[in-house]
């Protein structure tokens, strides 16, 4: 059972109750856009689901602080250090893309780096800004102190599921959108499979001994220990672990967020976030055609398959995210029943 | 059989070799220290086994320069982009590296990217660089026009097997320094299996119907397709293939280098290599000491089994260099052959 939710219903929809909740109407409308996009675009992990599990409660317990401003402590030109306050991270994210998008123009890099930010949602979301301005855009974010994985050996989870997400234009197709945890799953993957009864593959979770867990909810009864993107040492967990440590590193060891490691408490607090962004034609010419170039090669690979066209990361989910945008949103009943009760517009018009 | 050579020796026999061959005495330096890298941290796949495989050839045939300087085509300040003009590699990464950490200084990032590259050996090597700083050193290089590894569901390889390496201080111990291809492994490490008629682990190369192959002599029959770090798509292959792209996109797409799948010809020249340098203490106080607090917790996290400490990557290796530097590296008696037989210096001490 699923509603079809008409988007400009769905992102009003969400903008309300977070201006219900004090955050002023432009950050609003910039974080409702970044909650919906993982309905929009079908990564429904980092969707909807969240609102009334992650970010509602970050305001009832006063985690988040819906009218703080960005303070900047360093100002580069090039790079800018700032305190993101607790703002409410679906807009704060934005908000350093656009300013390093800004930097960039100038200087050819821009770097926004901040501490004391809240949850993102979807880290691509906000990488994808840059190329409306016909840039290149990455971001990593930890999750502050929360520890979720552990390195390969360890009996502790030490890190978060630690994303990062790298956005190119590409031509007239939309753009390549790398979004990703570098553990196999983000955690939303594990509990999804929980609450639908559903067992998970191999290589997402595994036990002490290090084999396969399929029963998904193993994780929160702490019996099956989520993996690194490359599953056993010998297929690339260090490479994963090493990934998430270098989101540990740009994310929040340079701004001075709280690290998982060394935080006394396991909490998603004082997140760091680092947006880069790169202008290519601030440095050469040619750049446009050449993206358009390189992802249409990929697309027009010869698939082993015939019914299985090769695609990048990205495509899918910005051929699905037009498609939605113009046909409405599938949400799951359940889910539009969560929003409903929390929505006073969608209660009206319901 | 191994034969132990002092590591002042190796490094200053190895750069007899590029001095012959041409290269000044500043760069020849260098360059023994990027390749003589691979055998003194264990990454032996990226060491001296290239000197007469890989490099020597390069000069042979005129597809690298020996003298060719960089030719800086726009500079901004913060970044810089540039035409290494054929230069050897091992060094112009370098050279990159330490130009971007210069403009960080100042500007608490810097970026240098380079087309017209050749192949630059181990790509933490250079990264490493930034850490002599107390900065942290990202490196993204692709293999110029070269195809290697095909896209999930591709039927022929479009991308190299593009790596990249992020390196950060870690107080008294080693640094940090993550050095992965964005495939399973990288293709030394399945022709030296084959070299040595060893079987290799499941999960690096795959058939037609993706089914495992273990005959490491496949990948070069061309019936052994080298897998994305992931593996399958179920866990993790289009993140894989996707960081793959995101070197693409950084590395050669930035600065205008040959791009795997719009290449006439599959060869690697016209490299493409990003450097990105942040320079945390133009940003910030206390970096240095955080940093020695998170990899330090990493090192003391409690361990499933006693006798393996956890560890972070680069760690190992670089205790392996400390022991090296002092005793001596170790060559398998047959590359100990090979260096002696194009080496003159080694010839007269042997």
């Amino acid at each position: 059972m699923t509603v079809l939710v008409p988007y400009p219903t769905l992102l009003a929809t969400v903008a309300d109750v977070f201006r219900e909740r004090g955050v002023p109407p432009d950050r609003a409308a910039v974080a409702a856009e970044a909650l919906c996009h993982g309905d929009l675009t079908g990564m429904s992990t980092h969707g909807l689901v969240n609102l009334t599990r992650l970010y509602l409660p970050l305001f009832d317990s006063g985690r988040t602080d819906p009218t703080a401003g960005m303070e900047v402590l360093t100002d580069l030109g090039a790079s800018v250090l700032a305190d993101a306050r607790r703002a409410l991270g679906l807009w704060s994210a934005s908000q350093a893309v656009e300013l390093a998008a800004a930097r960039a123009a100038r200087h050819g890099v821009g770097l926004v780096t901040l501490r004391g930010a809240t949850h993102i949602g979807c880290a691509g979301y906000h990488a994808a800004r840059a190329t409306a301005h016909g840039m290149i855009g990455f971001i990593a974010s930890n999750c502050g102190g929360q520890r979720i994985a552990r390195p390969p050996g360890g009996r502790e989870p030490a890190l978060g599921t630690n994303p990062l997400a790298l956005a190119c234009p590409a031509g007239d197709r939309p753009p390549f959108v790398l979004d990703m945890s570098t553990t196999v799953v983000p955690t939303g993957r594990i509990r999804a499979a929980a609450r639908a009864g559903e067992e998970i593959p191999p290589g997402w979770l595994a036990d002490d001994d290090g084999a396969p867990v399929t029963d998904p909810a193993a994780f929160d009864r702490g019996d099956g220990h989520l993996l690194w993107l490359g599953g056993t040492p010998e297929t690339g967990a260090y490479k994963g672990f090493g990934l998430g440590l270098l989101v540990e590193v740009l994310g929040a060891l340079l701004p001075g967020a709280a690290l998982g490691p060394t935080s006394a408490v396991s909490r998603d607090d004082d997140i760091g976030v680092t947006a880069l962004v790169f202008a290519p034609h601030a440095l050469r010419s040619g750049f446009a055609d050449d993206a358009s170039a390189l992802f249409g090669a990929i697309l027009g690979a010869t698939p082993v398959d015939p019914r299985g066209p090769v695609s990048y990361p990205g495509q899918h989910e910005g051929e699905r995210a037009r498609w939605r945008r113009t046909h409405g949103v599938p949400l799951p009943a359940e889910l539009y029943e969560e929003l409903r009760a929390v929505a006073p517009a969608l209660r009206a018009a319901g």
